[in-house]
């Protein structure tokens, strides 16, 4: 199988304002939506507004080029999560005059880098009806690649395969590494604001970066960190917009500035829309060398993770690995067809057939080593030995692997060289589709088996396959489940959808919690984090009311309803 | 010299209610400060509750034995940023109690930890008349070391001492290290809060906690990250109130939870008193080398400078090491006096005298090696060639310096071993008392090279020594200025005050800000972070207005003032 390069999501051609859109956000009625639109239109251009009025708009497209009308993986009705249009703001002012009509209206935004976020609801709004701003489509420029303070500043459209050419184009490979989430398709700011993880050993995309650009709610435009300081040096910068403005020299190199750290409450979160973000690159390492850990039966999941806690606690694993379950690796090389003709989960004696056919274990260890040689032989001597504490563990390296083996994939992505192969597994089952449920756990055997035998009996009730990957960050496992269900099979959507509901109370009565989560269950999650009478959410709450008054911004994200909203309409149980 | 362990802060008697303080908050009368102090000390008792109604009660101790009523280094006069009285707390709901009594008279509270901060203001309030909360004096608890997971939680009251005794104690300093600051008898809690640095590989304190327990102003108690989700699996928690309930038990194992990452709102801010904090304690690396590189001259420190910048990034220096300036040796082994009978500040000739009566550069490099003995050696090998290209620099391990050299206290402060030697450098003046000034700077010899010159110029202006270091981190450098003054010379004050106060200017039309600073010039400060017409203060405005409606919680703090505090009034030029 051979996958092209995605294309950067496009307009399907431009429908001008007067359009009746499928869906209106509340309380607004079609005579305001027009004025909206038409107001929007005359200073973006028509090429930049586009009306979501006809069911053809909604189209999935591939996972390699998805529309950003709405989720393509959309677990619910395809349209329950749509927006009413899409406007591409060209620069700040675009987005502030954007804002300053919304405010009027309480007209709900749903900003957008690029409109990927695969798994956890795509491009779509939490609230139908929402105009999506996608961000990255013109507001996508490198402004910055500093060799000597090892970083960038980057705006939504950059993608990580965008930064990566970068790299090559102009040789700084011998210097600066970047790190890549499994897809490197997406945003570099959308992914990070989201707090995604890489692979690499800055793989903590969040403690990676440095300076925020943001403009609120209110439209006034905000620098974090020592952003907030200007660099008087410049005598050029006279007369210049503030978001022309060159940055304080210290911005990308200090994340944390003076007073409060105000940065992360933009994360995860409906306080303002990112319009700039600075972000550290890792210097070469001077080496790197990935490798393959099999590891053969389902329960050696308890002394692989118990023999890995030391060894990353200790950075002689340097960087975010990851246990992946059979099942990922194979349907990353072929659809659940070409294994067997059985519709409903397959047996653990069925997994263990298609271990031995594929050379892997029920469980597979990716990890990399990166540093001089003599560093890199040091620590590999290190894991290879506690690593055969686990009778029948293997040790391989990408060339002793097929040409397709899922080891020359994160060879790349552990090295920061974005893939687009990762995904193949959702075709898994046919129309495949995915959600990921994504509980955090200790990095202790005992706690990723039981995770694993709750995750794993539910997705078997649902007539689903288990299929998952734990990433080891410092002191705690992402366990990603991938929750792959056929689209256009409603039954399939509908267990999908309990499926997930039923895992989130399910690891809640286990004191598990997820880090990030589809529109679709953000309210039920917030749920979760319901500690002395759901103080959290209510503190959220607070802040979002005193900074977007009148409740504009995605309105909904993560569980925060702004007071124009009631929630017992709207909140999804 | 030798000096003795520090004794905790203490009471110096109760002084029952009824007495009339030195000084009152704004617009509160005798009457309700008397029936605020007698309902506090109703529940405290009055071995917790002291009015501040005598001079003697404001005495400046010694710098091992401050006294927490007032900034024992005032370079305003001594009783400006004065207390009314001060409180200690036994508990959650003590706390509760006062900041609903606090809630009825917008009577400000100044929540200290153990009242350090030496250099930023100490114990001092920044509006006088603040009811100082002395949050460490009872609530002083290690709730949990976690050898597994590396961590503790702890409340306010734990010093660092502390829990080095308490890894002793157990025999766990095989298994894990801790990070100090220069003084090890700071709270853990409190300098995180106000952004710390240590100097071993874990010296971002703030990047390494994990988990805040919260008293907002509401008297509402949060718990932040996955604080926010309960642990549902200990039936012994039923019945228990909020705070004495276990946490959830990936609360100090992730720190960013579900949906805004808020904890940074919380670090060198007014918005709320925390309680409990989960912070990353060090696996032992196996192996530890201190050393010393002595730089010979004064401009070599740009040479120096940019030979580590490449080094620290690749992390062949793995600990926050620094760069300190001759004087601040000299004046930790012995007072000005010892080397010269002059007033005035000591010129380049006289520094290169005091050099070599010490065996020391004009500045002086202290680092450390972590790991196995090849690590380390491999390490050390590039460290000694990269620092070789220096004419003239200079390798040390402690075992070649004197029994009272630098490097043998910085050989226990980067392995983390609490000392109390390292502020005697207060003592280079008579009286001495101190200021610390410092700005952020990019790892490079020329800025580091401008912001000495810039500094160094304005202390011989004030007719002081330059005294300082440069701490650096991944990608900038702390450089902090020890301004050294004798507080019992009024006219000094004026010129230790007019000095701080140039410089930030000075830094600010070069472009730098500073990363924390003392209760006299935080307005200041905060008016340099003024992109975009001060956004980013006005933003902060917001939140503390929604979030502390009635303006209890530290006024003043980092220059955020709430709404009921005239700003024209108050705020210091």
């Amino acid at each position: 199988m051979s996958f092209e390069q995605p294309l950067p999501l496009q307009f399907k051609g431009s429908r001008p304002h007067g359009s009746t859109p499928l869906a209106l956000p509340p309380k607004v009625t079609i005579e305001d939506f027009n004025s909206f639109i038409q107001s929007i239109t005359e200073f973006l251009g028509a090429d930049n507004v586009e009306v979501i009025s006809t069911k053809e708009q909604i189209d999935d497209g591939t996972y390699m080029k998805p529309t950003y009308t709405h989720d393509p993986h959309h677990v619910m009705e395809q349209d329950y999560f749509l927006a009413s249009a899409i406007a591409a703001p060209r620069n700040v002012a675009d987005v502030q005059a954007i804002v300053k009509l919304a405010n009027d209206l309480s007209f709900p935004l749903w900003p957008i880098s690029i409109g990927r976020n695969s798994g956890y609801g795509g491009a779509a709004p939490r609230v139908r009806g929402s105009l999506v701003l996608n961000m990255g489509k013109n507001m996508n420029k490198i402004l910055e690649v500093n060799v000597e303070g090892a970083y960038c500043l980057v705006e939504p459209g950059v993608t990580y395969k965008d930064m990566y050419d970068y790299l090559v184009e102009h040789n700084l490979q011998d210097k600066l590494w970047l790190d890549v989430p499994d897809l490197g398709g997406g945003s570099i700011l959308g992914n990070t604001l989201e707090r995604g993880v890489g692979y690499t050993p800055y793989g903590d995309h969040w403690m990676m970066h440095s300076g925020m650009e943001v403009i609120l709610p209110t439209g006034e435009l905000l620098r974090t960190g020592m952003g907030a300081l200007p660099d008087p040096r410049r005598p050029e910068t006279m007369g210049l917009k503030p978001e022309d403005q060159p940055w304080n020299k210290t911005a990308q190199l200090f994340p944390y500035g003076f007073g409060p750290y105000i940065d992360g409450i933009f994360t995860q979160s409906n306080l303002g829309i990112v319009t700039k973000l600075g972000m550290w690159l890792m210097p070469n390492p001077g080496g790197y060398q990935s490798y393959l850990v099999t590891i053969p039966r389902e329960e050696d999941l308890k002394q692989a993770v118990d023999i890995i806690r030391p060894l990353r606690l200790t950075m002689a694993l340097q960087n975010v690995p990851t246990i992946r379950h059979i099942l990922l690796d194979a349907a990353v090389m072929a659809p659940k067809t070409a294994y067997s003709s059985k519709t409903e989960p397959l047996s653990g004696e069925e997994l263990d057939e298609i271990a031995k056919k594929l050379n892997l274990g029920r469980w597979n260890f990716y990890g990399a080593l990166y540093g001089p040689e003599p560093v890199r032989n040091a620590l590999c001597g290190v894991i290879k030995d506690a690593f055969s504490a686990i009778p029948g563990a293997r040790f391989f390296f990408p060339e002793d692997t097929p040409k397709d083996s899922v080891l020359r994939i994160r060879h790349k992505t552990m090295q920061g060289i974005p893939t687009y192969d990762e995904l193949k597994w959702i075709d898994w089952l046919p129309n495949g589709a995915h959600l990921f449920f994504s509980p955090i756990a200790k990095v202790a055997g005992e706690d990723a088996m039981l995770q694993y035998a709750v995750t794993k009996k539910r997705c078997n009730e649902a007539g689903l396959d288990f299929i998952g990957t734990f990433t080891i960050g410092m002191r705690e496992m992402h366990h990603i489940v991938c929750i792959v269900f056929n689209k256009k099979d409603p039954e399939q959507k509908k267990k999908a959808h309990w499926l997930i509901k039923t895992l989130i109370d399910d690891c809640a009565a286990n004191g598990w919690g997820e880090y990030r989560t589809h529109l679709a269950v953000m309210d039920q999650i917030m749920g979760t984090y319901n500690w002395n009478k759901s103080i959290f959410l209510k503190f959220n709450e607070v802040i979002k009311n005193a900074v977007d008054p009148n409740g504009i911004i995605a309105p909904g994200k993560s569980g925060i309803w702004p007071r124009q909203y009631n929630k017992d309409e709207w909140v999804l149980r």
